[in-house]
C-alpha cells in the first residue's frame, strides 16, 4: 500500500462562476496548500451531471470558466496538477468497480442525500445522485492522496470513502491507503442579503463581476437591519458587511469602524464605499490575470491538458494494478 | 439516428462453464444468428461482479473457458463479434452517464432485483445490482443494434434499456435507437433431479465433462418416479430424459419409446444408454474443437482481441457522439 505521503486531492463542481464565499471559503485554502503540498485539483464535471443531468449545455461552458476563475485566483500549473475528470476515462472504470461493493443501504444513510434532495427544486432520485459518494470515493482514491481536504459538513463524505476503502482492501488485499480529512478552516462571508452566498440565492459577488457592478451590489447590501437611521446605532455583529471588512482591513481600522458603528457616528455608507475600495483592490490583479486567459483561450486548454496527461498516467497506473488484484486481465 | 439494421448484441456473464441448459436454451440461438446476422457476443465479465465481487478471482478462470465452449459450440469469429466488455473501457464511461438520468424507482421495480436477491445465498443489496440493468443497457445501446435475443422473461430488461434509451433521446436529443426483442425460443431442459439445470444445483451435464461422467451423470438421471419398476407402466411427459430424446431422436424412434414406456415394454436404461450415445455422438466433435483452444489458449486470446478491437472501434465511436451531445469536450 503506497501513499503519496505529501498528496492531497480535492474537486469543485462546474456549476457557474465562482464568487467570493468560492474564494474565501475554498480557494484560499487551495492556494495555500499549493504552496506545502504535492495538490491535485480537478474540475468534477461528471460530478454535476448528477444535479444538472438535464442541462449538460451549461456544464460546457463553465469548465473553462471554472479554471479562468482558478487561475485568475493563483493556482499554478507548475505546482498543481489541474486537470478535468470526465478526461481520465479510468474514474469511470474504478467508479464501477466499486459500485460493486458499495451497500446501497451506506448511500441511502448518507445525510447529505436527503439533504440535497428537498433542497433542490427538482426530481434528483436517481441512480447517479444516490451514487455520488461512490463517484467522489473514486475521483479521491485514485490517486492515493494521504489528504483530503474538508470542513467539518463534508466529514461524512469522507468517512463513506474511508468505508468503501477498507472494503475494497478487505474483499481484494490492502491496496488503497485510507486518506484522512484535513480540516479546513474558513471565512464563512454572506450574501448581499444575509443569508449564505449562493448562486441560487442570486445574492454573490462574483470574482469576475465589473467593478461597476461590484461597487452597485456592495451599495445594496443589508447591514444591521435594526439600525433604520443614521442616528441609531448598530452592531456590528448583526451587519453583513462587518465579516468582510474583517477580512481586509487592519485591527486599527475595525476598532474604528465598531466605535463608530455602535456610537452611530459612522454611517453604513461610508463602510460600503470602503469595502467597494477593498474588493477592488483585491479583484482587480485577479482579474487582470483572467483577461490574459480571456484572450487566449487555449492557455486554458493547455493548462487542462497537461494536468490530464500527469493525472491520468497515475490513474493508468492505479487501474493496472486494482486490475491484476481483481485478476481481471485475461 | 442511425441503427444498424441487421445488427444483434447479447452476452453471457463468465460465472462457470457451460451446460446442455445453456447450449440449447441460447448458444444454439447464437449460432442460428450468426449466419443471418452482424452478431456481437460479449464475456459480461463486469456483470459477473454484479453477484461475484467477492469472488473476482473466479471470473478470471471463467473468461476463456466461455469463449472455449463458444468456439467449441460453433461460434465463428468470422461470423461475429466475440469480445470482452471490460477491454471496452468505454462501456464504463457510458453506464456512468445513464446513471445519472435514470430514476432509482425504474431499478427497484425491476421484477428480477428482488427475485435474485431472495435466490442467493448472500448479500446483494449493493449500488452495482442495484443498478445492473443500466450496465446491461449500456452493453446493449453502445452497438445500436436492432435486436436484443431475449427468452420471455428477460422482456422486462429489455423494456428498462427502451426506457432509458427514450429518456436519453429526450434529454439530449434523438441518437439512441430503441432495441427490440427478438424473443427466441428454446427447448427447457431440465437437469438430472428434474429441476432447472444449474450448477448451483449440481445437476447440470457440462459441454466439457468428459465422456464417462456424462454416462455415468445420464444414467443417474431421475425419470418418470411414479414408475418403480419395470412392469410399471411409464408417463413420457414426466420422464425428465425424455425432453432429451425429442432433441436427438427422429419421430419414428420417439413414438417407438413412448409405446415402449407407457406399455412398459421398454425400461428406463434403455432410455438412458441411448441418451449416453447420442450424447457422446453430439459432444465428441464439439470437445475435440474445444481440444485444440486448451491446447493453444492464445488462439482463444486472439480471437478474444480481435474482437475488442472491432467492438472498441464502435464504441468509440459511440462515445466521441454522446459526448458531443452532452456538450462534454472542451
Amino acid at each position: 500500500m503506497i501513499q503519496a505521503a505529501n498528496r492531497i486531492v480535492s474537486g469543485m463542481r462546474p456549476t457557474g462562476p465562482l464568487h467570493l464565499g468560492h474564494y474565501f471559503g475554498v480557494l484560499l485554502n487551495w492556494l495555500q496548500m499549493q504552496q506545502e503540498h504535492e495538490c491535485f485539483y480537478f474540475v468534477a464535471d461528471w460530478h454535476a451531471l448528477t444535479t444538472s443531468y438535464d442541462e449538460p449545455r451549461k456544464i460546457k461552458g463553465f469548465v473553462p470558466e471554472l479554471v479562468k476563475d482558478w487561475l485568475a485566483s493563483g493556482l499554478d500549473p507548475e505546482r498543481c496538477v489541474i486537470f478535468q475528470q470526465s478526461q481520465i476515462k479510468e474514474h469511470a472504470e474504478l467508479h464501477l468497480l466499486l459500485s460493486m461493493l458499495t451497500p446501497v443501504g451506506w448511500l441511502e444513510r448518507n445525510p447529505t442525500y436527503k439533504e440535497v434532495r428537498e433542497q433542490m427544486q427538482k426530481d434528483l432520485s436517481t441512480y447517479g445522485f444516490l451514487g455520488y459518494p461512490v463517484l467522489m470515493c473514486t475521483d479521491i482514491i485514485m490517486y492515493k492522496p494521504k489528504w483530503v481536504p474538508v470542513g467539518q459538513d463534508q466529514l461524512p463524505h469522507l468517512e463513506l470513502t474511508r468505508e468503501i476503502v477498507r472494503r475494497f482492501n478487505h474483499l481484494y488485499g490492502d491496496y488503497f491507503p485510507e486518506p484522512e480529512a484535513k480540516l479546513t478552516e474558513s471565512a464563512k462571508l454572506p450574501g448581499l442579503d444575509g443569508r449564505k452566498m449562493s448562486k441560487s440565492y442570486g445574492n454573490a459577488i462574483y470574482l469576475k463581476d465589473p467593478m461597476d457592478e461590484i461597487r452597485s451590489k456592495v451599495m445594496s447590501m443589508l447591514t444591521d437591519t435594526k439600525r433604520m437611521r443614521l442616528k441609531d446605532p448598530g452592531n456590528p455583529p448583526d451587519c453583513n458587511l462587518y465579516p468582510y471588512l474583517q477580512l481586509f482591513e487592519k485591527e486599527d481600522y475595525l476598532k474604528e469602524v465598531w466605535d463608530g458603528c455602535i456610537n452611530a457616528t459612522r454611517g453604513c455608507g461610508d463602510c460600503k464605499k470602503r469595502l467597494a475600495v477593498s474588493l477592488a483592490e483585491f479583484l482587480e490583479p485577479l482579474q487582470a490575470r483572467r483577461a490574459e486567459y480571456d484572450r487566449n483561450p487555449d492557455l486554458v486548454r493547455d493548462v487542462l491538458r497537461q494536468g490530464d496527461a500527469k493525472a491520468r498516467e497515475i490513474a493508468q497506473q492505479t487501474m493496472a494494478n486494482v486490475r491484476t488484484l481483481l485478476n481481471f486481465d485475461f
